[in-house]
C-alpha cells in the first residue's frame, strides 16, 4: 500500500517553519510497513493544492493531507478535497454545534469563520479525534486508476491538521487504523541503528559490501548509512515480519552479524551517543572524568554534560585556549602545543588538577589559519588513566577533514572514541 | 521565474532526518523574490527520482535537487539528471584528480567509490564551490514547455549535495546568483535582523506595536519576530526595491527607528551573536576573558570558541561541575554552590587563575532534578572585572524557562548579555 503525505501551507514553502509533520507521519507509515514514496509540500492556492492532490492518487493508494483546515480564507484544504472529488462542501449541523459549543466554553471569541470548520465534502466523514478547534476528515473514493485501464479503484484521502499534536492524535487514532484495516495488514516493520566511529561511510560500505550483496537478494532487512558528525556514522537495519518479536529476532540476528564484521567501530545502538556510552564504561569502572581542552574550547564538556545525570562521573575540566594557560594551569612544557606529548602533558595535568581517574586531552589546528606550520585539522588527542586502572596512557596525531566547526566537533568524537578504546581494554 | 525544490533521500521520507534544507533554500528563494510553489522529497530511487524531476521541469523553470550526490550505490541523483537530460554520464578526469589529491592530503582512506563522484552528465558543469567531498552540479537544458505547444525553453537543474553547510555555501557562492541571471531580475529583496536580548517576544511586540500599524499601512518594509533560543529573539526587516541600493536605504531607515525604540535590547545585526559582539566589546577595550561554568559545562566557552579569532581576547575557563572543583580550583568559600555570593567567587577565582581582565561565571540547576532546594532554571550569573576595567563586579541570580537544554542555552546567552551590559558602561 503506498501513502503519500501533502504539507498545505505557504508558510512551510517560504521556510517559516519547517515541516516536522511529514518526517513523523512518514517515520508512523515506515513503521507500520506502508510504503511512502513522495511527500510534497504545496503552498495555500486551491489549484495547485487540488492538482497535488490527484496526481498523489495517481501514483498512491492513500493520501494524508496536513494542515489547512483552519479557519482563515488561506486554509483550502477543504475545498481541494470537494474539488478533487467532484463533490460540493456541505455545512454539518452538529459540528457546527460543537464549535459553538467549544467556544462557549473557552474565553476566546468565535468569529462567523470559525463555522467554515464545520464544512465537510459531500459523503465523506469527520475524524472522531478532534483535539484543537479543527475537525479532521476521512474521505473515500472512487479514482479511475491508469493501471487498470481507468477502472476505478477505492481509494482514499485524510486530512489532519497542521498543529502537530492535534495531527498525531488523529494519525494515531484514526488514520493508521483505517490504513491497516484498508491494506488487511498483518505485517510489521521494525528498525534499529548501529553507531560506528573510526571509518568512513565508503570504508563501511566496503567492509559490509558483500553483506549488502546478501541482503539485496533476499530484500529482508535492509541496510542503510548515515553520516551524522559528531553523533557518528549509522548503519540503520530495517526488518519486516509478520509481528514486532518476528522483526526483533531479525534485528537481533543481523546486529550480531554486522557487529561480528564491524568489532569495536559500534560504540552503540538507536539513540546511545558516543558521551552516554564513554560515561556509561567508567560508572561501570567506578572512574571519574576531567577533560583538557583547547581547540574544542569547551564542546566536550558541554557534550559530556549534555548527558543528565553525568555528574556522578565527570568533575570539571581546563579550557586551556591560550598556550600560557597550558603551561601555567596543567603544567605543559614550554614549546609547540600542538604535539602528542603536549597532549598527553594536558591530559595528566587536569586529571592531577581534579583528582580525577582519568584525564583526556584534545589540542589542535581547527583554522581558519595553521597553526606551528601545521594545516587546519592537524589535532593531537591524549588519554591518561591513573594507577586505579593501570596507568595506560596513550596519545595520538590526526588528521580531521571539513573546516573550523566540522574539525571542532570530529575533535570531540575522536578523543571520546580514542577514550572508550582504552577503556574497553580495562575490565 | 519559478523554482522548484526536491530533497532526495529515502531517510527523508522515513523520518530519520527531517527536511530543513528545503526550507532554508525555500526562505533563500523568498528572499530574492522567486516562486517556489512545491518541494518535494523523494527517497533514493532512480525512476522516481528521474519523474520527480521531469514533473519539476514541466511546472518551473529551475529545479533544486538537495542530496544524493554522495559516493554509495544510493546516491542517485547525478544518474537521474543525466536520465533526463537523455545525455550519458562521464567521468571528468581533472575532478578525478582533485578528489585524490583531496584525501591524500588527509588522514582519509578513498574507496574507489568515492571517483564516482567525478562523474557529470555530459555537458553540463560542476558548481565553482565544493567545501566538502562532493561536487556540485549546474545543469542548463532545453524543455519543451507544455505551455508553448512542445517548443524547447531554455531550464535548469541544479544539484547540491545535502550537507547543509556545503548546500548553503554552493547556493550562496553559484545558485541564486546563477538564477539572478537566468531571470534578468530587477526588483531586489532585502532583509535584516536585530538580534535582541532582554525582553520576551510578547514584550518586544508591545515595544514596537505603533511602529508595526504603521509599517502595516505602507506594507513595505515588514517586520517579523523570531524566537532562537541562544541565538536571541530576532526582529527580521524585510524591504522591497528596484534596486539593492535602495532596498538598504529603506533597511538602515528602518534599524535607525527600530534601534531607537529597543536601546541597548539589540545586541547585533544579521549574523553577529552574542558571544562576537561581546568579544568585539572586549577587543576594542584591550581586555582578555575567563570563564567559569558549571551547569553550561564548557558551552559557554565552546560558543566563545565558534568565532574565529577569539583566542586574542579568550584564554581559557575551567568547568567546575562538581562541587569540590569550585571549591578547590576556583577558591569558592565552602557552602552552597548557587548562590551569587558562588558565582562571583568563580569569576574571581577564575580571572586570578588564568591571569585575565575579566572573569565571568554561571552556576545554577539545570535539572532534570532539583539542587540545593532550588527548582530547574534557577541560575546565577557574575561579572568580575579587574583594576584595568575598574573592578567593577556584578551578580545576579534568575529564573530561566524550560528543561535541561534549554536552561543550559538561555543561561550563555544570559551570562554574556550581563558581560555586555557591563562592558558598555566602560569606555
Amino acid at each position: 500500500m503506498r501513502v503519500e503525505v501533502i504539507a498545505v501551507g505557504t508558510e512551510l514553502l517560504l521556510g517559516q517553519i519547517t515541516d516536522t509533520n511529514s518526517s513523523w507521519i512518514g517515520e508512523q507509515l515506515a513503521m507500520e510497513g506502508f510504503n511512502s514514496f513522495f511527500q510534497t509540500k504545496v503552498g495555500d492556492n486551491l489549484n495547485r493544492l487540488s492538482d497535488t492532490i490527484r496526481l498523489a492518487l495517481e501514483r498512491s493508494d492513500a493520501v494524508i493531507c496536513c494542515g489547512g483546515l483552519g479557519p482563515t480564507q488561506d486554509d483550502l484544504t477543504r475545498a481541494a478535497i470537494a474539488s478533487v472529488m467532484g463533490v460540493p462542501l456541505e455545512s454539518d449541523e452538529e459540528m457546527e454545534e460543537r464549535i459553538i459549543a467549544m467556544f462557549a466554553g473557552s474565553s476566546r471569541r468565535m468569529s462567523m469563520n470559525n463555522l467554515q470548520q464545520a464544512e465537510k465534502p459531500a459523503g465523506t466523514e469527520f475524524i472522531a479525534e478532534m483535539p484543537g478547534t479543527a475537525p479532521g476528515l476521512l474521505c473515500p473514493l472512487d479514482w479511475p486508476d491508469p493501471d487498470s485501464a481507468g477502472e476505478p479503484l477505492p481509494k482514499v484521502i485524510y486530512a489532519v491538521p497542521g498543529v502537530p499534536w492535534e495531527m498525531k492524535e488523529m494519525m494515531s487514532g484514526t488514520v493508521l487504523a483505517d490504513l491497516r484495516k484498508r491494506a488487511g495488514l498483518d505485517s510489521v516493520i521494525r528498525s534499529r541503528t548501529l553507531r560506528t566511529w573510526g571509518e568512513s561511510e565508503s570504508g563501511l560500505a566496503e567492509m559490509l559490501a558483500e553483506r549488502i550483496d546478501a541482503l539485496d537478494e533476499s530484500g529482508n532487512p535492509t541496510l542503510a548509512f548515515l553520516a551524522s558528525g559528531l553523533e557518528g556514522l549509522k548503519v540503520r537495519i530495517t526488518a519486516k515480519a509478520e509481528s514486532a518479536s518476528e522483526a526483533d529476532v531479525i534485528l537481533d540476528r543481523e546486529e550480531d552479524l554486522l557487529r561480528g564484521i564491524l568489532g569495536p567501530l559500534v560504540f552503540g545502538v538507536d539513540d546511545e551517543t558516543m558521551e552516554s556510552s564513554v560515561l556509561a564504561m567508567l560508572r561501570e569502572r567506578s572512574m571519574t572524568l576531567a577533560v583538557a581542552e583547547s581547540l574544542t574550547g569547551g564542546m566536550v564538556g558541554s557534550r559530556i554534560c549534555d548527558v543528565a545525570g553525568a555528574s556522578d562521573v565527570f568533575l570539571g575540566g581546563v579550557i586551556s585556549y591560550a598556550t600560557q594557560v597550558k603551561y601555567d594551569v596543567l603544567g605543559v612544557s614550554p614549546g609547540p602545543v600542538v604535539t602528542s606529548e603536549a597532549a598527553l602533558e594536558m591530559a595528566r595535568g587536569v586529571r592531577t588538577l581534579m583528582g580525577t581517574d582519568v584525564g583526556i586531552a584534545a589540542t589542535g589546528v581547527a583554522g581558519p589559519d595553521a597553526q606551528e606550520n601545521l594545516p587546519v585539522g592537524t589535532v593531537c588527542l591524549a588519554v591518561s588513566i591513573g594507577d586505579a586502572g593501570g596507568g595506560v596512557e596513550d596519545s595520538i596525531e590526526v588528521r580531521l577533514p571539513g573546516r573550523r566547526q566540522q574539525v571542532r566537533e570530529f575533535t570531540v568524537i575522536s578523543l571520546l572514541g580514542l577514550l572508550r578504546r582504552r577503556l574497553s581494554a580495562i575490565d
